[in-house]
């Protein structure tokens, strides 16, 4: 988790073609001042709007991403395994929610969070799961803080805002554990692609969390805490009445996805892949990188929706977006870059062997989490490897 | 990557069900008795068929796998990273052979494995690339032993058997390099699904990589080695004259995939992802369990042909398929359990919280890559975490 310059493959302070040039491939390529430039975008609008930024870290799994978000003014974090709270808890984070839905077998891993001084706070969507947590509270002399996650939008997990078994779980929490607030995650905002329509689902999210915390109020239970969120609506919200806190996480590095949802440009992604050309079959006018789906995920998430990219869009070394070619297809280590429109006669003289590329991905998560550490560059062509855990 | 027991989470020798039923989760999960009946399943073939067994590593990564591959009479390993090759090298074992076009920037690697002990075989497919690796063997005093890909499907990389430039490939190497013989991939055997086509295919394979061993020996270059290979093809190939080894990776545990091409039955799957319930959405059917595509991977390799399985095949904790249901979709810690013909109303009472499950993947090498270990479960119930190495 530690910062550590890239040796030996290349100095430090290379121009950045020259450092990019010699660095081992396929590599995951953090643009630096692209990343900080969507750090800034998301809190300062969230500055704007009077709510707390709580950064989603699943994203980056990585340390160095997740300071900047903090420097910027985000407050406590998100993560989606418990490996991710005690690698950040590890690093001097306390405040972290765990935002999968508690199962019983792992609360033994949460009472030694909170023992060991980590303000941990975990969810749940039903009675049963409310009671186990409660009973295991009570027996371990230990106040687990709960949040109610909360349906929005029926994409996955969570109790409807107007449920009568809402108050019940909170009641159920109020001997043995304390109801910290409620929360929500509007994730199929990732499937929309237009700003009315984001702004109306931004909306549901906002007021059906909120209902389920004035509904817990009026039942004379504390609920401070109302938490929505996912990165389109966070964007296009036109307001957060009544909501203290938002969790976003992709925004950090944007992809094509979000391209597609119409929330940041090609030119905003701050997360690339490094390839170099290996080969050509130059009747089909194909250029073979080494950037295949190992590095780039099986994420095809812009298949079925909007513009379609295949595995990536290809930049080249300086990450200028090349507009006709797409990684059409992968393998495990091998990737086709071809043009979008199909044949093309030029690719073995416009991308000779050891070209390199940079190929931007449909899902900046789904990506990062193939490297074990990124490549973070900043403009002055300095790169520095910045680790990411894997696993559970 | 040493064979270490699981600790504290289980003891030795607990019944399967108990050391299932308390294992973290998700979890990647080897049949062991599966695994040996897929290895000695190919060998045997292979052994009848006359051939060398060269194992593509690159599906497990993982020693412990690789050297029941090699007990069971695999000779070598076919690479698709120079990792790997470090890995197993390290590891002990010296005949590799590096399955993905040399890249120039590789060979001072490549070279610093041969110069350790490595028999270390790397591939090219253009006059370029195999003037590139002559012209650094003899600026380095090293005979680099080259096979040449040929292309007989179309679906890659790979000279045609018949293009000119075969022969200006084989005499270029002639000077620096040592001409070790001819390899070919029909990786679009994945795609077909009826047993004439594939006898059809490995046919082709076979026949193509023959015809350019042959003219290369008919141009006065030795051609000693003539390897060809695919899953599919190796097991559907209705004899191999002329070919001395086959590379093949997924057998080794199988998948939906290969149930959908029709070379392996859901039984003989060796790999699935254990998983528990966390959470219910009665009214649609669903069971949320922990095996989102952070587990599964995004790999959707079964969805635009024969059977679709979403993210994958439910079984219950021995591992009994449940042909009714499915994991219909994935977020990234989230899987939502259905049925195949959609709703059902039993799904709570049927799948209660902490239910164990297993999911058989659509496509066990990128399924595995999500996991920094398996868990190799024998059939007295004993598990033990095998490593498995992860990025370049």
């Amino acid at each position: 988790m530690t910062t550590t310059p890239v040796a030996p493959l290349h100095k430090h302070r290379l121009p950045m073609q020259s450092s990019l040039a010699i660095l081992d491939t396929p590599a995951a390529l953090i643009d630096v001042p692209r990343m900080h430039h969507n750090i800034a975008r998301m809190q300062e609008r969230m500055n704007r709007l009077g709510v707390r930024l709580r950064p989603h870290v699943k994203t980056t799994k990585c340390l160095e991403v997740v300071r900047a978000q903090q420097a910027a003014g985000g407050r406590g974090i998100t993560v989606s395994t418990l490996k991710e709270a005690d690698q950040f808890f590890a690093a001097g984070e306390t405040d972290i929610l765990y935002a999968v839905g508690m199962a019983a077998h792992r609360l033994p891993h949460a009472l030694d969070l909170r023992r060991q001084g980590c303000n941990l706070k975990i969810i749940t969507d039903s009675v049963v799961s409310a009671e186990t947590i409660a009973a295991f509270g009570r027996e371990n002399k230990e106040t687990f803080e709960v949040w109610i996650e909360v349906d929005t939008d029926g994409h996955r997990s969570g109790i409807k805002p107007d449920d009568e078994a809402l108050l019940d779980i909170g009641r159920v929490l109020q001997d043995g554990a304390a109801l910290g607030g409620v929360m929500t995650h509007a994730g199929s905002s990732y499937e929309l692609d237009n700003p009315a329509a984001l702004r109306a689902l931004a909306e549901r999210e906002r007021v059906g969390c909120l209902l389920a915390a004035e509904r817990l109020r009026a039942a004379g239970m504390p609920c401070p805490v109302v938490s929505v969120g996912s990165t389109p609506t966070a964007l296009m919200a036109e307001h957060l009445a009544g909501v203290t806190e938002v969790r976003a996480g992709v925004y950090v590095f944007f992809d094509l996805v979000m391209c597609n949802v119409g929330v940041c440009t090609e030119d905003q992604v701050a997360l690339s892949v490094l390839t170099t050309v290996i080969g050509h079959q130059e009747e089909k006018g194909w250029a073979i990188v080494d950037a295949g789906w190992m590095a780039m995920s099986r994420d095809r998430g812009t298949a079925d929706r909007g513009r379609d990219f295949g595995y990536g869009q290809v930049c080249n070394i300086h990450g200028v977006v090349l507009p006709e070619f797409v990684l059409s297809s992968a393998n495990q280590e091998h990737g086709i870059v071809s043009r979008r429109s199909g044949v093309g006669g030029d690719v073995t003289t416009r991308f000779p062997l050891g070209t390199r590329l940079r190929i931007l991905p449909n899902h900046a998560c789904a990506t990062g989490a193939q490297f074990p550490s990124y490549q973070a560059l900043s403009p002055d062509g300095e790169l520095q490897a910045w680790g990411r855990f894997h696993g559970w």
